[in-house]
């Protein structure tokens, strides 16, 4: 019996199931073919929700005591764009120049074929594992994220599962392998906020009122000043106005409402809960503000909705985690990962409450574009970076 | 052979005809057969243009020589809206509390109504008119307007047609008859403002350029500062912003356009290509300033475009009309009529490259509405308004 010891070739067999979120596509079923060979057992929960594709999932474990140690990540996939855009087929793994050309080449199949191929060099090298592993991996990451990695923690935890510690196998680096490890991740929020005013002739303004004027001023309230300065470990945080609609195709009419969405990237100064409050007391502050709403007396008649599910910071501060990662990364690279939390969202914010959790996995530059690949080297390296960080980690 | 001198029973015949924009309804032909008995030529020309619906015109005059007046209006209506709605159905006339109900009853079947008896009582007690009429009357005054009063006028000036005075019959006055003459209109410009940026994700705004923004900044400049103070003859300028729209339904992701569109009604400080460069003037200052771009160094990249066929300003200076037919309406009336330019725009706009105009009409309170409605006193005092004016202008 051979183990999965070759990061190349786990990959390429993951690359060729063509697994477009919500397709499974042969990625999970291959990846459990893998893994049961090493001693794993490995379970395949697919869940539901109305409204929601299914999504299947998996869920593997070696080891039954011990330090027990989590890497999450996903097998699906983002769509190809135009296959005749791409150098070399999609779902091929052709290797041309040293690197190997696949949708979902460094996002995130790579990372999971090394991880695979460092436990199995592992156990090659040493029989066992002196403690427990777990793969939790979904097939809906890049989707809804509704039938994924939530509900394949809270079906593992019914199961009686606890985890000491977890690696999300994303693409961190921006440049070279060993440029950073994500520690946290900023918050998301989205919003939608409607003005309400009174439709009317374009000729007599008097008579109507036009809620664009209201909403100019509240999206300008939401805009200015900043949210907040930063913190020690995040960047500021940040608001986009996504969307600006009214849809009156009438050049004569004033409309009865508008409308603007946002999303707002933000930092462990807040809360959920206490940005919502923040951003409802600055729209109420501008709405009743006499001087941003010359010639009415009454405040601007707005509604503000929640967007659901948004995503709450997560901020690492396990040191020995870190520090074993980050020494994993020194040692095979001989670079110092920054220890970073810029970025998007990624599913260590649903981990987080578990145990744990930081990302580390290969170059991110080509993810969600056509060509995505990944030079053959950067596998070798980051299956390297892995079984070091599992050796010193079970130390 | 008898004349229509009753204004009551002459719109009752044009309101039976269901004359709503484009349908002629047999509206103009019901007009023809009033006017042909008192001596006027009529005729009835069509305009079509590809993309609009064929419009019926008529065009009727008494009298070849001498000063020519000339009456216009339009002959159809808009919707009536839900007909149960209706305290009377909107096509029957029926009289009730001394009031017509009808669609038209006031915008405008009542005025051309008042205005054919009172040429039918002048004729009846004087025999002949001491110079020349015209009813210049659209099929299109509600709808686009490019089948109407515009082609109306070049196919009359193209048969050699000059007039020196015109009356438009809408309804001017506010509240009570002798209210309100029109001796003005304010343009109407309307364009539509797209400001280009960069798509990308909510969560890197540093490799996008939300669009948002931009637009934000340069509708504050189109609405602040006002763009004039009023004129002696008009109140300000005003521009509404009548729609926004980006279209972006995800949450996550930085749009790569916005747009607004905006409607200008403004007074004789501009004429419309001054108003169209001022606001490029703002628009290009407000993009290139620094101060309102924090963060970026190139300015806000935007698109302005102009609807076609703006409506010009237009004012009459013409003393002789207005005097004649502001003392008629005190004769009749008691009252001295206000001159006035406020409201929307009307096929005056037209006329005033032909010869001075002004507009008088019925009270305007119930036109568009449910229940549309004209007290028969109105039309009795609106028709010997109209014969006054008749005695005193060719005097
Ligand atoms: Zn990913
Ligand atoms: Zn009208």
């Amino acid at each position: 019996m051979t183990l999965p010891t070759d990061p190349i070739a786990n990959l390429a067999t993951l690359i060729r199931c063509a697994s477009v979120t919500p397709a499974e596509g042969g990625a999970l079923q291959a990846l459990g073919a893998m893994l049961v060979p090493m001693g794993f057992s490995v379970e395949r929960p697919t869940f539901s929700e109305s409204g929601t594709p299914d999504v299947e999932n998996l869920y593997a474990r070696l080891g039954g005591d011990g330090s027990h140690l989590m890497f999450a990540g996903h097998t699906d996939v983002v769509p190809t764009g135009d296959e005749g855009d791409w150098t070399h087929p999609p779902f091929a793994a052709e290797i041309s120049d040293g690197q190997m050309f696949g949708r979902g080449a460094v996002d995130m199949k790579g990372g999971i074929a090394c991880f695979v191929a460092a436990v199995a060099r592992h156990l090659r090298s040493r029989g066992k594992l002196p403690g427990s592993v777990s793969l939790l991996i979904t097939g809906d990451e890049e989707g809804p994220a509704v039938n994924g990695t939530t509900k394949l923690l809270d079906w593992a935890v019914d199961k009686g599962e606890q985890w000491d510690a977890a690696i999300v196998g994303e693409p961190t680096n921006p440049e070279a392998l060993g440029d950073m490890i994500k520690i946290g991740r900023r918050g998301s929020l989205s919003g939608t906020l409607t003005v309400v005013g009174r439709q009317g002739h374009a000729a007599y303004p008097h008579l109507a009122d036009n809620p664009v004027r209201g909403l100019l001023t509240l999206c300008d309230a939401l805009l200015d000043p900043a949210l907040d300065a930063g913190t020690n470990d995040f960047q500021p945080s940040n608001l986009e106005i996504t969307t600006l609609d009214v849809g009156n195709p009438a050049a004569n009419v004033i409309p009865a409402r508008a409308t603007a969405a946002f999303n707002i990237r933000f930092n462990d100064t807040w809360s959920v809960e206490d940005l919502q409050a923040a951003i409802h007391n600055r729209l109420d502050a501008a709405a009743s503000n006499p001087r941003l709403r010359p010639g009415k007396t009454e405040a601007i008649e707005f509604d503000l909705s929640w967007k659901d599910r948004p995503s709450p910071v997560f901020l690492t501060r396990d040191d020995k985690l870190i520090s074993v990662l980050s020494g994993s990364v020194q040692a095979v690279t001989g670079r110092t990962p920054a220890l970073s939390t810029t970025g998007g969202t990624s599913d260590a914010r649903f981990i987080k409450d578990h145990c744990p959790v930081v990302e580390f996995g290969l170059v991110g530059q080509t993810m969600h574009m056509v060509d995505e690949r990944v030079p053959v080297a950067d596998l070798e390296q980051l299956t390297q970076i892995y079984e070091r960080f599992l050796q010193d980690w079970f130390a």
